[in-house]
């Protein structure tokens, strides 16, 4: 693409421009007013909406407005499982999570295992299938109510959710997913009747669904919008968030299957420690003495980058990180430093939780009230 | 088309070419040689297969090589429930309850209520679903063993078989179902994945599977005998009929929405009286003297057709009945009168088996043996 990076639900290359996006796209930007009304109406502040790290949306002003009047929405999310779990994919869950603390939603997500396979990303179901039990572990740690979440394997649940698939795959025909995806005549069948399959859940209930999620899985949204109202639902609203960038650089997003890429949510104290050592890019000079002079350039340094987007809660701590890296007086070393110290600390917090999530598995995708209420139905 | 005709699994139209649909679609004649051994293995004649009303295949040798050797092969039929079963689609399901009958084979029914829908044949999947319950009675009613049939509905069953039916599509792409069915940017995302969820009952067993079919469902097979052996599986073996004529005239196959072309199974004896009398296609002259005189023409005569692939068993009464309309002896309307009381006599019969299908519906499709072993088992 002539504009040097590409965005698709399943690849993003170059370095993105968001402000971009969102024409492309056709969604709107979260005002400052409208950040406002979020975080008041949340109760709480959040420093990744703060930063405008979620910066895209659509409809959140009528999710706003329904809560306002009472009326409860809820919030889907979803992860396509084809390997281990990154702290990019985790920022997604935590921030539905807190949305579903201080909205008191109930919230559904999906485990795309069909897809995974059908995009060809692992060799067998099996093998797609052993991500998904091993990724649920890694979305019940982001915090969930286990009484109003409902975890689900497609494969699984499909026979509850076929014959509204259907209806939503008769509404949208091969011209539209080759608009819409790029898809070809190369593209299997399954991946291209799939779409159908991810907008289902947008339609789990009669009130409005929320979506959080990073933009580029915007697309299928747009097409959920397109059809939802024909087929009595609401349309979907969406908050949409930038990538995390890769370690390596802001180029791209964080791979699972370019491991220098990423931090694991699985990873040691030590493995995040050489990573972050040796992989992550920074915008420090070449030389002590020059850094000093001339100072760094937080914009393009991933540490620095990874504690606005995520790491670093305190907005007046971070401010001090940035002036002093810009004023020379933090190292690029010593801005590791803190970041290692902030994702250790918060990957051993993970990990406690991703033990005791062995324990709560059943009740996200069976026994849980939301889970057996799920299982009883048949949506059509 | 050029040939004046077009055969697709979802219409037919003008006087087919039998023989070149042969060629076109690749598929063997059934020779003198090989009927001769299958009605010998089957230890009783067929009119049907004696007459040639099948008269196509694939791998038949191939499945009496197996059942010679001890080895069961297994049938695979299916129903698209659009609307009500006239007598064109019945002599599918009575050939199929005979094989099972005379080889003692498992016997799969797939109610496809989700293509149905797809190709937009109804408004509503429920009125899809209605019509799905209604022919399973007519299906029953064919004679099936109900310890070793299965009759499932695809959006009821899909729980079981979305793995393996998303194993089957990783390995179809969009080009190739265009070239096979001849879809296009239109057709919709669901229509074009459907393919995959006919070909899964054919790898229901390791045996090989036999399909008897009408000869416009073999792109599906083609497709299926491309793949089945990397998932595992065998080639599915095919039996391919030519199409009862409508009741107007020998172009086209009969449609139930077009009433006056097909008799229904539900047709009661007066209305297959004034059917055949009024719509009924003959071979006879435009006078009762030029017909004594010059004799009718059975080849297009429809209701000479009907008996001779369906209903007149005894091969020396058809050839009486024959002999006697091309001297002249026979007239159209008395012809037409053979054929109402067959057709009368038939549709008797299948109607009190039909009353009693009801009963047996839950042992077809749960609590029969074949049933309970399939709604246990998970394929992928």
């Amino acid at each position: 693409m002539d504009e040097g990076y590409s965005v698709t639900p399943w690849s993003v290359s170059g370095v993105v421009d968001y402000d971009k996006l969102i024409k492309d796209f056709g969604t709107q930007p979260i005002t400052p007013d409208l950040k406002e009304r979020l975080l008041y109406l949340a109760g709480e502040r959040h420093h990744s909406i703060e930063r405008g790290i979620y910066y895209s949306h659509r409809d959140l002003d009528a999710v706003l407005n329904d809560f306002e009047k009472g009326n409860k929405f809820f919030l889907y999310t979803g992860r396509g499982p084809s390997g281990p779990m990154h702290i990019g994919h985790a920022i997604q869950f935590y921030m539905t999570s807190w949305l579903q603390k201080r909205f008191g939603a109930n919230t559904y997500i999906q485990l795309t295992d069909d897809e995974k396979y059908l995009e060809e990303k692992n060799e067998s179901l099996e093998e797609t299938n052993k991500w998904a039990k091993d990724n649920i572990l890694d979305i019940i740690a982001a915090g969930f109510d286990p009484e109003k979440t409902f975890i689900f394997q497609d494969t699984e649940y499909i026979g509850n959710i076929y014959k509204l698939a259907v209806k939503v795959a008769r509404k949208i025909n091969f011209s539209v997913v080759r608009a819409v995806f790029g898809f070809t005549g190369e593209t299997n069948i399954g991946f291209s009747f799939y779409p159908a399959i991810q907008i289902v859940p947008s339609l789990f209930e009669k009130n409005r669904c929320l979506i959080p999620c990073a933009i580029d899985q915007d697309p299928f949204w747009r097409l959920q919008r397109d059809i939802a109202e024909s087929l009595g639902y609401k349309k979907a609203a969406a908050i949409h968030s930038k990538f995390l960038p890769p370690l390596t650089g802001i180029a791209g997003k964080m791979s699972a299957s370019a491991p220098e890429t990423a931090i694991y949510l699985t990873d040691t104290a030590n493995e995040i420690r050489k990573k972050i050592w040796k992989n992550a890019f920074t915008g420090g000079k070449a030389t002590i003495e020059e850094h000093r002079r001339f100072g760094g350039n937080p914009d393009v340094d991933v540490p620095y980058l990874w504690l606005e987007m995520f790491f670093e809660e305190s907005s007046a701590r971070l401010k001090k990180i940035r002036d002093d890296y810009v004023a020379g007086k933090l190292l690029s070393g010593e801005m590791k430093e803190i970041l290692i110290e902030k994702v250790t600390k918060f990957i051993e917090l993970h990990q406690q939780r991703r033990e005791k999530a062995r324990e709560l598995l059943d009740t996200f995708m069976h026994s849980g009230k939301l889970a057996k209420l799920m299982w009883d139905k048949i949506y059509s």
